[in-house]
C-alpha cells in the first residue's frame, strides 16, 4: 500500500504539447503526471489555437510565459532555461507524434507519447537511435498495462502456474461507432482519415492495447507470422477498417488471436485478454480490471481480487487503497507516470541499471506497436494471406 | 407452456443402434426420445457384444427377441415385422454412421443420427437421395438447437432487431483433454483416432455444434470462402487437431469467427455465439442457456430469460415450466425429438407440408456440418490458405 | 453418472391426485416419478371436473376404469385391486393435503404431496402417527433440495470447510406479482386466500423453500426463537402478506434471516442461500443451480460445477450427464422421486434400516415447514415480536 | 465531462488533522481533496507524534512551521494568519470527532469530518448549532456517495421510474475479521474498543454507509421505527457487535433491512443497496460502482453503465472519462470534495442559495448516522425489540 507515500526524489519538471481545453485525453496525462507529486506541469503547448492554449495553461495554474504557441517554440524556450522542462507528454493526432517526439529528444527532454508513437517502424527506430544516443526516455502510454492485475498475470505466468503457454486470445472491441458518427463528429473523424490515423483505424487505435498486455503477460512470446483480416463496414472509413482479426504464430507453437471493432454493437469496450496454458488459464477485463479469473484444469475456477494477500508480493507495491475498494483508470495510468519518472531519474543520474528491471512501455513497445500494425496491414492488404512477421 | 400436453398422435416405434450400458449419449437420445410419449423404445442393437447389448435391453424392459446383435440383423428383423419400428437413432462411433444410416434408409426406417452425419460430403448427399426418394427423415442432433433462446435469437434476427447482421463469433472451447487423457480413456481415444473419428477432432465434435446454431440464427448468411488453422498440442493427436481457429467470409460482407479446442484449460464448455448486427448484438452461451444477451447499441444491455412474456411468442411454446425455473440439456433435446416425431408423422402421411416451416436440424444440417468441415481441413492441410467454400 | 440406468426393482405402481390438464405442477411430478422407470402411473383422479379428469388420464395412457371421479374413490378401488397402487402423489390446493394425505395413509397407500403439507402442526403430526403405525412414507416436494450442489453444500458443512456456521442467510423473493395480478387469474387467486391457503402466503408457499435447504445443509442448527414481520403491499392480500422478512437465533449462537416476497419487481426468483461459517462461507442460487460459490475467507473465491472431480464423491452420485451440461428443475425432482422410490421398496420390504442414512423430504420436513409457518405467523400477528420456537 | 475543467474559484487553503504516515484514508482525503485544485494542503496537525507529524508534513511540501503538534495548535495559529486555512478534515479515531470539529468550528474553519460524526445525537446537534450560528460546512466524507450511479439511482426513484417505494435492502458485509484479528493489528484495534469507537462497531462503521445511500436514493423515507439484532461473534469484541441486522418501518408503509458484518467470511465488501419499487427495482454494488442494475417488473434487466447518454444528464456531470472506463473510489471522493468545495465558497462568500439544491452529506447526513446507530444498539442491547425512531 503506497498512501501516496512513495516518491520520486523531486517532482520532475514537465510539460504537455496537445492535450488542451475539452481534451478528455489530456486530462488524463495531467491527473496521472501529477498524481503523488511524481511530475510537475510548468509548460505546455496545448493548442493549435495559441491564444486558446495559452488561456487554458493560466486556468492550470502556468506562468503564462511558459503557455507557448507550439512544439518548436516550447522545446526551443525551455532547453535553455535552467528550469525548463525534463519531460514532455504529446497527447496530438498520430501524425505528428514522430515529428514532435523526434524534436523533444533533439532538445534533450524525455518524451512520454501516445500510441501509435509513429507511421513507420523506420521512423519508431529512429526515435530509439536519438533516445539512445542521449539516454533519454521514450514511453509510451499503454495505460491499461499499469493496472496491478496485470502484473499479477505476468506473474502467474513467470512463477508457471499456466504452464506451456498455448494460447493467447486478445480483443478490444467496442460498439460506439458502429455508425458513421464521425460525419458529426471531428474528435473522432480525424481517427478514420489515413492522413491523421495512419494506415490504420482500429488495429492501432483499440488492438494494441491488448497486444502490449499479451507481450507484459507472455514476455517470451514472439511472432513468427502473422495474418489478418480486416473490414470497413462504414464503407466511408475505407481503406482504414473498423473491424479486424489477426492470427498470430508465435515461435514454439503458441498460437494467437486477435479481434478488435468499433462495430460492436452494444458492447463497451470488451478490452479482454485470456491466455491459456498447458495447465491453467488466465482472463481479463478492463472494465472489471481489479478482478483477474484464474483456471486451474480440474479445480473450480478463482477469481483473484486486487489488494489480496493471496496475491503476488509484486502485485499490491502499486495498491492505493485495500482489496474490495475499486481502482480505475487513473491509478492504471498514475502507475504507469511513476515507473516513468524512475526511470527518468535514473537516466538523469547516469545510472540506468537501477530501473533495469523495470517493467514500463518503453520504446520497444512503441516499435513493436507500429511494427505489428504494420504486418497486419501488409497481410490484410494482400488479401488476407501469412506474412513473416519482420 | 406445454406440460407435457404436446404429443404426436401415437408414439413413435422406435430403437437404437448403440448407445447400451455407460453410455451418457444413449441415455441422452432416450430421455429425450421418450419424453411426453414422443416415442418409445421397442427394440435396439446396442452393443458391439451383443449378449451386454441383450442384457441392456431386457433391463430397459424390452423384448429379448428385439434385442439385436447388429444394425443388420435389427433392420432386417423389424422392417419385416408389421409394428417394427418407423424410426432408429444412431448413436455409434463417427466412423459407421453412413453405413448404418444408409442401411436404415434402404430398410425404410427414419433415421435420427449423432454428428458427424459422414466423413464426406459426398456419403451425406448420397443419404440425402436415398431418404428424399423414400419420404424418410435423416435428422441430426445437434441437441443445442433446442433451447428455447436458439429461438429467440432467431427470431430477433428475422424481426431486424439487430439490423444488417456483421459478424458471427463462434466458440466451443473446453480444457478437458488439455493433457493426454486419451491414454487412460478409451471413450475417448476413438475421438483422436482418424479411423473412428474422420478427419478432425474438435471441428467435427465440437466446433459443428456452434456453427449449426449460427445457421438456425442467421439462416440467410453463405459462407464464400473461409480459411482454418488448426494446431495438435498434444502432438500424439496430430493429424487430428485438439484446437483450431476459422475465419469465414459470408457473401454480403459480414465476417465470422470460431474458434474450438480441448485445451481450453479450466473452462467448461464455453460454448458461445455472439451475433453482431448492425444495430444490436446477441451472445448466448451453453452453459447458462436460459439467458440470452441482448445489447442495443445506445441502450443498456438486457438479459432476456426463457418463460418471459417479452419474448417471441414462438420461443415460449416449448416452454415444460415457468420463468425463473431453469430447463436443461435434456429438455432441448426433448425439443429436438418432438420435432423429429412431427416430421415422421407428416412424411408418413404423406403430408410433408405440414411440417415445411418447422425449423429442426435434417439432411441439410447434416451435410453442412461435414461439407464445412472438409473445408477446414482443406485450408489448414495448405497452412492455413483461403479456400472458396464449396 | 447414472446414464438412466440406476433403477429401483421395479417401477411402483402409482397414482395422481390432482395436477389435471394444464397443470404446470402435475407435469413436473410426472416427469419426475417416470423418469428412468422408478414410478410408473396407473391411474388418476386429476380433476375436480370428473370427466375432465378421465379424458386427461385417458391422454396419458390410463385405462379408463383407473380414472376416478375423487380421492375417495380412487383410494377405495385401487387399496381393493391386487395390482393396485402403492403410492399417490397430491397436487390440490392446500387446504385439501391434510384430508387426502390422511385418506391414503389410512388405505394403507404411500404419500408424496406438495407443500404445505397441512395448515397445522397438529394436523402433520397425526399424518405422522398415521404414517409411523401402517410403515408408509410421507414424502413433501421440496424439489430444490434435489439438485446436487445442494449436497454438495451440505458435504462442504459436514466435513468442516466451513468451519463453525455463524451466518444462514436465505431469500426467495420473485416479482411477478407485484401487481394484483390475481384478480384476473384464478390458478393465482387461492394462493392469497386463507380458506385455501392457510395462515399465510409467500411464508409457506416461498420461504419453506430455502428453508428446507438450510435444514439439509446445516442439520445441526435448531431455532430457538424467531421473529417476523409480514407485509401485504398490495392491501386486498391481508391478511396474508407477501412480503416478509424473519430473524433466527439458533441454539449454540448462529443467526438467521429469511427474506420472501412476491413483489420483489423485476427480479425472477431469487432464491439463494448463503452459509457464513467461521472460516469459509458458500453461496447458492436456485437460477444457476450447477453451480455453487465456495469463499474461503483470505483465498480467492471458488465456482464450484456440476459434474466435476473436486466435488465430494456423494455430491455426483445423481448426474445424469457431466460437468458443462446444465441440468434443470426436472432432474432434481427427478432425483426426489428416486429417493422416494428407495424408501417406500425398504418399507414395503420390511427393511428401513436400509434407507436410514439416505436423505429426503420425509413427514420431518413437512411438519417442520408447517411448524415454521405457525411459528412465524405467530411473532407477526403480536406485531413483529420474538417468540420462542415450539 | 469534465476533464479536470471544472474548478472552484481558487484552491481552498486546507489542512488536516490525522491521516498521517501509513494513513490510508489520510491519502484518500488528500487524494480527493487536491483532486482538480478543489482544495490544497497548506498545514497539518497529522500525527499524535508531533516530531512524525512534522516530518510528515515536510515530505508532502508543506511549511515546517505549519506542522503543528495537535489540533488545539493549529487551529489556534492558523485562524489567527490572514493566509490560514479556510477548512480543515478530520481524519482521527472516532472518540476525537467531535471536539475537534467543535474546536474547529469555533476557531472558524470548516470542517470535514470522519463518520461517525460523534457518538451521540446531543453531540452532533451540538455542532450543527455552532455551524449554523457561523455559517460553517460541516460534511461528513460518505464517500460511496459521490459514484454517478448513486445519482443515477435517486434520479430514477425521483423520476417515478420504480413507482412507489416499498422495500429498501441495504448490506455492507465484508470477511475481513472473521477471526480475532485486532490481536496483532492496532489499527483495527481501536475500533473494537468502545472507548475509541463509539457504542457500535460494525453498526456505524460499516452500516451507516448504505443507510446514507438509501437517504440519498430516496429522500423521501422516513424510518417510523426499527429493532436491530447485534452479535459479537468474536466474544472479545462484545459489547461491541462484528455482525448485525436492523429491520426498518417507513412512515407510509416501506420496509427496510440492514445487514452488515465484518465476519461474512471469504466476502470483499458486498456493499449492496437494493431499492424495490411498486414497478421496478434497482440495484447497485460497491465493487463495481459504474453499473446500475435497473429491473422493471415484466421487462429484461437492464444493466446501465456511467458515462452513457441514456442515463439523466445529471449523472454524468461528474464524469471524468467516458464509459467503459472504469472510475473507482477516488473520483468518488473527489466528487465528494468538490462539492464541499463548492459549499465552503457558497457560504464565505455569503450566498448559501447558490447551493441550496446540492446533494452532499452535510450535518444532517452526520446527525441521522449518529441517530440510526443510537436506536440500533437501543432496541438490540433490549434484546432486539422494536423502538420508535428518536
Amino acid at each position: 500500500m503506497i498512501n501516496g507515500e512513495r516518491q520520486t526524489k523531486a517532482a520532475i519538471r514537465w510539460a504537455m504539447v496537445g492535450g488542451g481545453k475539452g481534451s478528455q485525453i489530456g486530462y488524463i496525462h495531467r491527473s496521472a503526471a501529477e498524481r503523488d507529486r511524481y511530475f510537475q506541469l510548468v509548460a505546455g503547448a496545448f493548442d493549435l489555437d495559441a491564444a486558446r492554449g495559452r488561456a487554458f495553461g493560466v486556468e492550470l495554474g502556468l506562468d503564462p510565459d511558459r503557455c507557448y504557441a507550439d512544439y518548436k517554440a516550447i522545446f526551443a524556450a525551455e532547453s535553455a532555461r535552467p528550469d525548463g522542462i525534463r519531460a514532455v507528454s504529446i497527447a496530438t493526432p498520430n501524425n505528428t507524434h514522430y515529428e514532435i517526439s523526434k524534436a523533444a529528444l533533439e532538445a534533450g527532454i524525455h518524451v512520454i507519447c501516445e500510441k501509435p508513437l509513429t507511421f513507420t517502424t523506420a521512423e519508431a527506430l529512429d526515435l530509439q537511435r536519438i533516445a539512445e544516443e542521449r539516454n533519454l526516455l521514450v514511453g509510451v502510454t499503454y495505460g491499461y498495462s499499469g493496472y496491478q492485475m496485470i502484473e499479477e498475470a505476468a506473474r502467474l505466468v513467470a512463477d508457471g502456474t499456466l504452464g506451456e503457454i498455448r494460447l493467447v486470445n486478445l480483443q478490444f472491441a467496442h460498439g460506439f461507432h458502429n455508425e458513421a458518427v464521425e460525419d458529426a463528429n471531428p474528435a473522432i473523424r480525424w481517427r478514420v482519415d489515413p492522413k491523421f490515423a495512419g494506415p490504420s483505424y482500429v488495429l492501432g487505435d483499440l488492438a494494441t492495447h491488448p497486444l502490449y498486455l499479451a507481450e507484459v503477460i507472455c514476455p517470451e512470446l514472439k511472432i513468427r507470422r502473422l495474418m489478418c483480416a480486416r473490414q470497413s463496414f462504414i464503407a466511408s472509413r475505407a481503406p482504414l477498417e473498423d473491424n479486424a482479426v489477426t492470427l498470430m504464430e508465435y515461435e514454439g507453437g503458441a498460437f494467437g488471436t486477435l479481434w478488435t471493432s468499433a462495430v460492436n454493437a452494444g458492447a463497451m469496450h470488451s478490452q479482454k485478454v485470456r491466455i491459456v496454458g498447458s495447465k491453467a488459464s488466465i482472463e481479463w477485463w478492463d472494465e472489471h480490471p481489479n478482478q483477474l479469473s484464474l483456471e486451474i484444469q480440474g479445480e473450480p475456477p478463482r477469481l483473484l481480487d486486487r489488494g489480496m494477500g493471496y496475491l503476488h508480493p509484486e502485485t499490491s507495491g502499486d495498491d492505493r487503497i485495500s482489496g474490495g475498494h475499486p481502482e480505475g483508470l487513473f491509478e492504471a495510468w498514475a502507475n504507469l507516470y511513476y515507473r516513468f519518472a524512475l526511470v527518468i531519474e535514473a537516466l538523469d543520474e547516469g545510472a540506468p541499471d537501477r530501473v533495469a528491471d523495470l517493467r514500463y512501455p518503453g520504446i520497444e513497445a512503441g516499435i513493436e506497436g507500429v511494427r505489428w500494425v504494420e504486418n497486419c496491414v501488409r497481410s490484410a492488404d494482400q488479401g488476407g494471406v501469412w506474412v513473416d512477421y519482420s
